[in-house]
């Protein structure tokens, strides 16, 4: 899509200043931008980058506004403006309502006429998709499933469980949203499987990554907030509950009956046991192992530093003997202490 | 299904106390139980929910019975008879046999006429797909596959590797089974594939989680034992042996080569290096590294505590420092003993 | 596939002893290999196995030949020639050109008369299948994706964000690759999607492990180096760079813009913080956590041992009094160096 320098920032919302005319057709950064395309300055420190950039435009904070040599949309959040200016310039690809001819609609799903069902998809019994959704190819919503309007399943995207999608949700390929959670009951020594009859519930906007997981509950629902966003790999298991606007990096595994507050910040490959409770506003770094409840907002961390493995192997073998350390310290500073009196 | 108590406690094997006739309809908690459902006490703590319940039937211990102000079902272990009550209550949804018209179904495939082909499967030559067994919508079962009877794969699961998978298998969405292993053999810094020609076989009543990926061998077979419960987005690498009746929980990684042993309860996020042996009755615990074989049954752990990043950024430094703090406790006892004597 | 003890030496360049007319079958280890089958010995360490073989062949270095009774192999590199003549007993499995009846392929694609494309895929406008390539059932490849000549994608694997695949790429089931990067503005609070507008490149000889998930980048490409080697679930995240022939175990997670030298040998269950650079050479092993970029090559690590839960808990208490601990010592030595010079 081609927008003018006006046309965009009044989209925006954002002043301009410069040649109104300028026909803006991409988005790059300051570096790599060419001629007819948007770049934008999200950091002061990268201000050097804009004598050089061939960016028709850039996306600028009114106090670095006398750094720019080119044309200019100021704005109080130039990150932010580039968000929206990128999804102007690249709008989602979406199809005109219908249904693929190798689709597969059973009778009792209802499918709004402005909604586009991919090749191959199953749809099955009692199925609901909204107005404008997407069902990319290869889809299958076997059966009792709601997609709310204007939501996008990439393609080879499952849904089982009884699942709700909210509105504008975005579900990338090879995602899992219904899958049984993992209950067994012992029985001497082998395993029942607790049938799982639980759903899954998530709320408006929120985005589910590729091959991501989120197991339906086992007697009531798995709850993903609003505007929750998840990366790639996640897994999720049943009767998790995740507040709204929280996002969740790759490969984190969030177990059982765990609750999560609202706005966190959790990072990838972190791991948090299950029937635990995180407040909110809670940011918690990388590969983090969380064992225990955070009732308190703030960031944190656990793990060990990368170093050369000769030397990780010498200090690996000394946390054997933390505790033992720890004692011969105390005796140490007592048998000091004796000392010190008796010189 | 909605069935009396009566008829429930018959089923389940089980003593009643109460209305024989009262109609049971559903499972839910304790808390969250409406008139004709069931409910559970799994541990005598949860005591106080009993008086408030509106369950119209409780599955209990014979000693909390006496707490218990509604119909009761006596078990000796409530959990394990919530787990086969469910089940009853909600069977699994089971098509009759037949292929759907958009499923392909090589000539050389074998489908037992009891068996369920949903749509856009393609079930390749050499494919055996017992009775009763249902394939769910947009699996593909490549050739020379073995499917047990009663077993169930979701939508979407990939099967290739000559796997032969048990009776009553469950597969959730997205996994893959018979993957190539990461095989590769070195030819001056690039890597050569070593084809992968060895199998996977499933015992009976295996469960694999939504996108777990289990390799087939490099020579021989990659073997889960039967009864093994495997969670979400595990990675069972190629010649890996898992015993019967182990379970593991989601995101946990098997290296290549690697034995595990029976009745084995795998924690998630965990990772275990190849080519050890891991004993029958061993416990791990969430996001350990297992980097040397366990010998001896028992519960074992690694892996540091979370804390707010500024006090874990201090002591994250100290481990770099470990052997030397220990090397500095050793002189400093050896001067301290010295100093003693010279007192 | 079959062939004379004189035809795989001479396909394989190397010399033979024994009888030329043996025919050959297929491959087997030393212990498990019965008549008809090759075997080999990729360290002497081994020879007491020749000893017992049943194999009617075996790929030896000259050093070993000695020890080995059977028909003999010669090679300088044992388990590279094993690597190769596995390939030549049993070549990949090759479709000869044409689409299934039940693929879609749009007019608008390029597929080449000796490309086969499986049972229910979606191949989109602008897409470009090379000669020989191989496409998997349920394969989707939405729009502008190039897909070089001998790769193959095995089933139910999604291809989206205009990449493009070199030639005799491999990639495995459910594997995922140009989903959406993890990439969004915050707005007050609320989360606004940075639309995800770049590609991704994948090298000649690239192979992709089950369910492992490429992100295409945010403004240009994702670039995997040519004979980079993918094991399962690996997340490579939005603008991650990995160099020629670099090889990554299952699990591993690289966050965004990390830039990964040629020639690295990385573990599985690893975690790469994002916009980091790792030098050539370097090797990692299985769950390190690395939070700051290398630039020497070399062997890194991080991680804490596996023990006993019981002995764990102590350690692990003492791990948040690391930073204490040091301060002690310190203290302890200041005390008794000023004791030393009192006595």
């Amino acid at each position: 899509m081609a927008l003018t320098l006006e046309l965009l920032a009044s989209r925006l919302g954002c002043e301009f200043d410069g040649d109104a005319d300028c026909l803006i057709t991409g988005v790059a950064t300051l570096q790599a931008a060419v001629s007819g395309e948007l770049s934008f300055l999200a950091s002061s420190k990268y201000r050097a980058h804009l004598a050089e950039t061939k960016a028709s435009a850039v996306i600028i904070a009114a106090r670095d506004r006398d750094a720019c040599t080119v044309n200019a949309l100021i704005a109080s959040d130039p990150y932010l403006t580039y968000a929206r200016a990128t999804r102007l310039l690249y709008p989602a690809e979406i199809h005109s309502g219908g249904v693929h001819p190798s689709a597969v609609i059973d009778d009792a799903a209802q499918v709004d006429a402005t909604a586009w069902i991919d090749a191959h998809c199953l749809i099955g019994p009692g199925v609901i998709v909204g107005a404008n959704a997407q069902i990319g190819a290869g889809c299958v919503l076997d059966h009792d499933i709601t997609i709310g309007r204007d939501s996008r399943l990439m393609a080879n995207v499952t849904i089982h469980g009884h699942a709700t999608l909210g509105d504008r949700c975005v579900i990338q390929p090879g995602a899992v949203i219904g899958s049984d959670g993992f209950g067994y009951a012992s029985d001497r020594g082998t395993w029942v499987k607790i049938p799982q009859i639980g759903g899954v519930t998530l709320g408006d906007d929120v985005e589910v990554g590729a091959n991501t997981t989120i197991d339906r509950g086992a007697l009531s629902d798995t709850v993903i907030g609003k505007g929750v966003k998840l990366d790639n790999q996640i897994q999720i298991a049943h009767n998790v509950q995740i507040g709204e606007h929280t996002a969740i990096a790759g490969c984190t595994g969030i177990a059982g009956s765990t609750h999560i507050g609202k706005h966190c910040a959790i990072g990838g490959h972190v791991g948090i046991v299950g029937h635990l409770t995180i407040a909110d506003g809670v940011q918690i770094s990388a590969k983090t192992f969380v064992s225990q409840s955070i009732h308190e907002p703030g960031f944190y961390s656990s793990g060990t530093p990368v170093e050369l493995n000769a030397r990780w192997r010498k200090n690996f073998v000394r946390m054997k003997q933390l505790d033992k350390m720890a004692r011969r310290i105390k005796m140490l500073e007592k048998t000091v202490r004796k000392l010190s009196n008796e010189v």
